[in-house]
């Protein structure tokens, strides 16, 4: 395998997700790659002035910054604490360079609870029926990125709006498709707002061809991420995602569909999993690397 | 709680999954209910036949026969025993006196093995890029639905295509919106192809709304069923129900979306969750009408 062809290949950290900042731009650096997508607890680890030094050091360029949104809130209060930490996240990419900064909408509850205690159902509220209006959770978002947009375009970086598989639509991501993310991007400069096309999220979707290719047009394309979709999936749904080829995407497909979409940026190997997070670090960046090879890269360099 | 107001409720006998055909009859007339939803697994404990006396006997309409189906396989000699199944389907319904015959429209691979094996991950099948093609597959059913049509047509019965969670893509139906199946089903008569809404596989849909009064516009609804979406997923995903008002479903605004369309026919309970099914049948009935009463009937008495 030639360096040459994984040249749109970039690591997101969340893949290693036992190893620190520090490990992680290592470890990227020396597998002889050129990109990273980074979570902000990461980052914290030593501070964004120091993450930006060591990144600069190793020749790193950040693909994207993970994440900021759950903007979904309809308590005044979370809701300014919500707004104040996506103005932080926006100022985070800007000093890492980062272009892209990944909004996840937030669901009908906040799931901070429900991650702490996943173990738990007793975690997961009880809504009243208003509290479950899909409606009015997604218009509270739209009005979010509105008033966010400004501040975005300030800095240089783009809100990019990921859809998240329907199966996480009442406690993640009340965005679930890409025409929706579509539909509220482009009320706003290409500029300020696009899209995530994350193969885990999207793969199911019968018009999928039809929205990357509209997100494409626009120029809204601001990250492709991949990941497998595994069966049966996790006890901890959030978690069935494998190396591309170990489970039902069809990557050479959809690839091929980025890539007549006009996306030619940095693809990010992002890969929740319990098994793969316990393997070593190094073993498990050989393996995105195969899969990557072997399931996107044909479709990579077919048209590009 | 009055007998008038559950007069559309329909108890599909999924929800009382240990209970024989016969013991569901009895216990659903002896309920007060005029409405049963079958599967063709109970229907054989007696034969289509003396099935349909005991339910003339009890005075019970059958709002749907679950299920046709999984038409999706590439196997030609598969595809044969599918279509002459769906055949036989078509036939019972017809002798059961029920006008809709329940389509789950098969996934990337034939499931039987991942269900009787749920409890190992080996069960699933490595699938080629090729056989990972979700338009090829859905091209497949398509085909097979237009060769039952005339099938369907001259029995009075009609193939109800049920979009399934986008979760189940892989293994159960790559049909996973209404937009999809209504796409399809418009294809062919409305006496012969219509669609479920299911709450369940549906409520997370951003185009629900325009897609349900595009159903009842032309004619297409054929059954809403219902259960609600519960978190944290099961650890089998499919089991993830529960009674209406228990998880996240909006089902106020769902049955006034239904209502608007013109639907006027029997609600379906249907509700796979192993602590239902370990529950006695009496009690699962009763805290069915329950949430039946509370979450939907306000909804469905507002207009009809």
């Amino acid at each position: 395998m030639s360096a040459e062809s994984l040249t749109r290949f970039s690591l997101n950290t969340a893949t290693i997700k036992r190893s620190s900042l520090i490990e992680a731009i290592s470890l990227t650096a020396h597998s002889g790659l050129g990109w990273i997508g980074l979570w902000r607890d990461r980052v914290a680890e030593v501070g964004v002035k120091e993450a930006r030094e060591r990144l600069d050091d190793a020749g790193l360029r950040v693909s994207s910054l993970c994440r900021g949104g759950f903007l979904s809130t309809r308590d005044p209060r979370a809701r300014a604490e919500a707004l104040a930490d996506n103005r932080r996240a926006i100022a985070e990419a800007a000093e890492l360079g980062a272009s892209e900064l990944v909004i996840v909408a937030g669901g009908l509850f906040d799931f901070a609870g429900a991650i702490a205690g996943r173990a738990s159902a007793n975690q997961y509220p009880v809504l009243t029926a208003g509290e479950k209006d899909l409606a009015d959770a997604r218009q509270r978002v739209a009005e979010a990125i509105s008033i966010l947009v400004p501040e975005a375009l300030a800095h240089g970086v783009r809100l990019a709006l990921e859809p998240l598989h329907p199966m996480y639509v009442a406690d993640r991501a009340v965005l679930s498709t890409l025409s929706q993310a579509l539909d509220l991007a482009e009320q706003f400069d290409p500029a300020a707002v696009g899209v995530v096309v994350d193969s885990f999220h999207v793969f199911w979707d019968p018009a999928l061809r039809q929205q990357i290719l509209r997100a494409g047009r626009t120029g809204r394309i601001s990250s492709y991420q991949i990941s497998d979709f595994v069966l049966p999936l996790a006890a901890d749904s959030l978690l069935s995602r494998g190396y591309p080829g170990s489970g039902y995407i069809d990557f050479g497909t959809m690839t091929r569909w980025v890539t007549e979409a006009g996306y030619l940026g940095p693809v990010e190997v992002e890969i929740f999993n319990q098994h793969i997070w316990d393997s070593p670090a190094e073993e498990v960046i050989r393996r995105a690397k195969q899969g990557f090879l072997s399931q996107l890269q044909p479709a990579l360099s077919s048209l590009s």
